[in-house]
């Protein structure tokens, strides 16, 4: 079969054969395409830009053009998904490549503080030792592991130290090279002086000839279906060294968790998602080296190994902790999770044994001990066991609540003495999937949105202060808000079609509202909330309006008693708090009742990297959480329908928000 | 280059380049020739038959006939690590296929007896269990592991149960194959009733939906320089099952243990020696498992597994148990041995961690256990802390002594309340190896002699009944004892060249006494013993009987003190007590207090497979010995020099054998 030169901007050209996706040459070709419907041409996130092709776009045959406007077809425009290569072809993947960028996350880097008070020697498991042993005479005959292993509890008190056998074999000469001193990497599930209970004994990681400075290094992983983030942390001083995020390659296999699932039980769906995600964490661990190696101010430049080979370093990182939500932890280590998507609802595993690297098959020791931290049930992973660690909720004297919104709602209640958890499927619109003009929190998405309630005109604001190419989450969340208070739809959803504006209009998908005409956007089509959008959003929101409710109601208290709402996840950084009370999302509380955490599941990850207490307090979270089936739960339904009106049906949850509809409308008659 | 055709009697004919090595082309063949000398050409060990061959032997181009008489010449025998391939030949192995066939120990399997009380329940760390589980439901959604851990605790009372990543990965789909009824597979390294301190958590090995009767096996495995010995066993009834034994493969390089150690260090040495104790170890085991399958008798047969392929079979052995000196031990593991050959003589490791089926590289259930025994020295390995425990001695009242003659001598003086332990390094002698004439005992073999104290004539018993081919072990320590008592040699070894007989000459290599003429002897070579041949039995016995009187001497008892004598090593079961004591190898005691107890070392295995009672016996065993290392220690050389005399210079240690010459000396003079 012929072959075909492919080159998309800013990589190099890929030889493709003819007859393939465009898609299957970015794989090749090391581009990152999104393709949320899983590459069926239903979604359209795909679009990318033909070079030099017009209507009959260079190279390329387009099987379908459905979500693409005649302009874009002009344009060049296919869906990579259904681009057909014929011929060579010259590719622009503009949004992508800024995804890409928007995702390093360094600026962050700086903000994360070391918890106070760290102790290596009294909280990590992972232990550098500088051992000198006695050398052996006709006196003293003893075999070398039985020295190595005197050496380490006459130093430690650690008793039973294991070794494995490849190091068994390295132990004579290692010992003699350094004429009976050397350096020891050790991994104890617990300090001697910890009341902990042993789960595994110690073993050694490293022997290296000498006493050597070697550096210790530690990663914090958290799978999100969306983004995998990537902490590496200096285990001694406890620093966060680098950070880096991207899209869980896994995306263009679903864009849920519940595609995902489906994908996995199809052919070799199982090995390619558990491929794609390794894929991702290990650039990302490259990456974090990298950037580590780079930086001039890093006190890892004063070590010898900084100026070896990248993979130096990594051989030098010994200990992961993960989280992620149960599906994202079982795709990770290739376990099939059908059972998850199916009543009743049963994972594999919630709190997965300790693994080594070379196990799971991250790039870093391969003997490196990596801890999948434990969920509590098929929706609650251990994302949010994490979260609530990171939040302080288990901690909190008051009542207080938990959420983490992405393409699931996750939401904890309690405090100290109890703590009440369920998942509302929300769906991803508030990640800016399933709305039609929906995109994700970059460049080019409106994040904000104001209406003027007499002449239903919108403003917003821009990521990035560019031309709009979409609404992200908090813009939907906004719009939504928007379009309530200023009488443009009602509590219902449904768009007034009396209103006296060109915005409110008959489109492809039934009635919308435009948000910007064509020529104010940058690719030049209108940018439209449609009623099937709307739709979407009450849904996912009263799914976790409904999900807090039921909580509050299986322990016997009104939501109102909730003193404290902690909200984690990226996206819950950009929520405006106001919008989503008027909406109904979050519940009618003043301001300052509200915390916004940021990727709590990440934090969550990096303290029990740190110290086995945090880690061990994990598990105790996890122990302690009371699940609640929201679909076995005869007043889920109930609450759910009632919250399917904006905000609620019983307007005396929403008393503030009454209160602005009120000024609105005295507004509007002025 | 071109390739010629070699065909090996009984085996199919194999294609290898010209200038090829006999010995190249026979490990090709499958053929075992065994190189004592390494392929030096040294030993001559390695002759084989050329048929076809005269002189210039058909096909072959004999590099060096050192070691090869002329008529051996004429008749076609070729030193095979010194025939080159130049053309087709057709080789006869005659002596080599005899010892294959005489190492299978069918017929000693009916002797092993299961331990009075065996109760697999108590003793047997391995557990096959029948769990059915409550299946999941909205109002029980714990994991599917949770699930299995808690009927597994409800059961047995095991707590923290272990499961490998690929095990979790078929947990989901096993359990409800099974309608959640599963057969489960566990180790436990300790039962719950015991005392025993913890090591590892219990794990599962195996998993199969329903209720399945599937055979329980396990392993004892005796890594011997020479031999390797493998029983099958059921762990449930504790019932040997099959025995099979062969040489070890490592032969070919090198004779004794440190001709091994030497060859490992060399090129890709390491390597090979374990890749072929491997092929020793893994053949027995498809052998044993063969046994089995074709014993009508054996009660696996009513096991539906038993009709599966062997390999299947082979797939229920879930646990091993090893022992061998700390020399195969350490080449079994791919561990450098070097520093054992080195002063001041230390092992890598004497008690081996556990380890699974897989990471050794053994042929049965890849997740199984392999316990390695615990040895004590470089020179005195798990075979002696095992044979101690199959003996007994670690729990004899009165002073006893252990010794194992095999390629090395170890000693072992003690009983309940302390042990002392060395090694003498006595050299393949006894073996057969190292002397002109000496051979295995296998068909062929003089095994014993008697002398006619008149006339100098001897008599003798071949193995087999057989025309004679050289002289065993036995037969050697017989025609020393007999030498010495009729005065053909002095108590200094020496040919009293004055006797009128022939059978004293002066060969190529000295001094000789002919044992037997070549018309006599199935080669048609004269067989005999030369000077430096006793030499050199001398020398070896001399290093046994020091050893012992260094033991003794250390706790301050004369050895006279010592009330039984067991000796292990099924080279010791073929000793004639009279004629060992002597010549000096063994002390002066009664014969009553003389125990031969065969394979101590396998047996010792067996027990330790079967308990771990007894394998933490055989680690006390091996914690409480106090090892002498008689390089370093000051009268050993002193008492081997008083040794070198037959039986000994102080000739009250012997007061039997001085009365047994005088009553020689009066018969000779009748």
């Amino acid at each position: 079969m012929a072959e075909f030169t492919v080159s998309f901007d800013g990589f190099g050209p890929v030889q493709v054969p003819g007859g393939s996706l465009l898609t299957e040459a970015a794989v090749r070709a090391g581009v990152q395409i999104a393709q949320p419907c899983g590459g069926q041409g239903r979604c359209g996130r795909c679009a990318v830009q033909i070079l030099g092709g017009a209507d009959a776009a260079g190279g390329v045959r387009r099987r379908s053009t459905l979500r693409l406007s005649a302009a874009d077809v002009a344009a060049g425009y296919a869906l990579a998904c259904q681009a057909v290569v014929e011929g060579d072809a010259q590719v622009s993947v503009p949004t992508q490549e800024t995804l890409e960028r928007a995702l390093t996350t360094d600026r962050t880097a700086a903000e994360v503080t070391v918890p106070a008070g760290y102790d290596p020697q009294r909280d990590q498991t992972i232990r550098r030792l500088y051992l000198t042993l006695p050398p052996p005479s006709l006196d003293d005959q003893r075999d070398d592991w039985s020295r190595l292993q005197t050496a380490v509890r006459q130093q430690t008190g650690l008793e039973n130290l294991q070794i494995s056998l490849p190091l068994l074999r390295q132990l004579g000469s290692v010992l003699r090279a350094g004429e009976w001193q050397v350096t020891a990497v050790i991994a104890t599930p617990q300090s001697p002086i910890s009341n902990l209970p042993i789960s595994q004994s110690p073993h050694l990681l490293t022997l290296l000839p000498g006493h050597t400075e070697i550096p210790l290094l530690g990663l914090a992983i958290d799978i999100g279906t969306t983004t995998v983030s990537v902490w590496l942390a200096d285990l001694i001083s406890g620093e966060v060294l680098a950070q880096a995020a991207e899209y869980n390659r896994q995306i263009r296999c679903g864009e849920d968790v519940i595609s995902r699932v489906i994908y996995a039980s199809k052919n070799n769906g199982q090995a390619e998602l558990r491929h794609l995600v390794l894929q991702s964490i290990n650039t990302l661990i490259e990456r974090v080296g990298q950037k580590v190696g780079k930086d001039q101010r890093s006190e890892i430049r004063d070590l010898e190994i900084a100026q070896s080979p990248i993979s130096n370093l990594q051989s030098h990182i010994y200990k992961a902790t993960i989280v992620g939500n149960s599906i994202m932890m079982h795709l990770l280590l290739g376990i099939p999770a059908e059972s998850i998507r199916l009543s009743p609802f049963v994972t594999a595993v919630n709190h997965p044994p300790v693994f080594t690297a070379a196990e799971i098959g991250l790039d870093m020791h391969p003997a490196g001990t990596v801890l999948c931290l434990p969920g509590v049930a098929s929706y609650v992973g251990a994302d949010i066991t994490a979260g609530v660690l990171a939040s302080g909720l288990d901690d909190a004297l008051a009542v207080s609540l938990f959420m983490d919104i992405g393409t699931n709602g996750e939401i904890v209640l309690g405090g100290r003495e109890w703590l009440v958890t369920c998942a509302c499927s929300a769906g991803p619109a508030f990640e800016g999937a399933g709305v039609q003009d929906g995109m994700r929190a970059t460049r080019g998405a409106i994040e904000e949105v104001w209406i003027d309630g007499r002449t239903a005109e919108p403003t917003w604001r821009v990521i990035g202060n560019d031309k709009p190419r979409g609404l992200c989450g908090s813009g939907l969340i906004s719009l939504l808000a928007e379009l309530f208070l200023t009488g443009v739809i009602d509590k219902g959803g449904h768009l007034n079609q009396h209103l006296a504006t060109n915005r409110i209009r008959q489109g492809e998908n039934g009635p919308e509202y435009v948000v910007a005409w064509g020529e104010e956007s940058w690719h030049g089509r209108d940018i439209a909330i449609t009623h099937v959008d709307i739709d979407n959003l009450i849904r996912a929101k009263a799914a976790v309006y409904a999900g807090m409710a039921v909580l509050a109601d299986s322990v016997g208290l009104p939501l109102d008693s909730v003193e404290q709402v902690l909200i984690g996840g990226s996206f819950g950084k950009y929520i405006n708090v106001e919008k989503g009370i008027q909406i109904g999302l979050l519940p009618d509380k003043p301001w300052e009742q509200f915390k916004f955490l940021g990727n709590t599941a990440v934090l969550g990850a990096y303290y029990a990297l740190l110290s086995q207490t945090a880690q061990q307090r994990i598990s105790d979270i996890a122990a302690r959480m009371t699940y609640i089936e929201l679909s076995a739960d005869n007043s889920f339904y109930e609450a759910f329908t009632s919250a399917l009106f904006l905000p609620h049906t019983e307007m005396d949850r929403f008393p503030s928000v009454a209160q602005e509809m009120e000024i609105e409308r005295l507004e509007i008659r002025d």
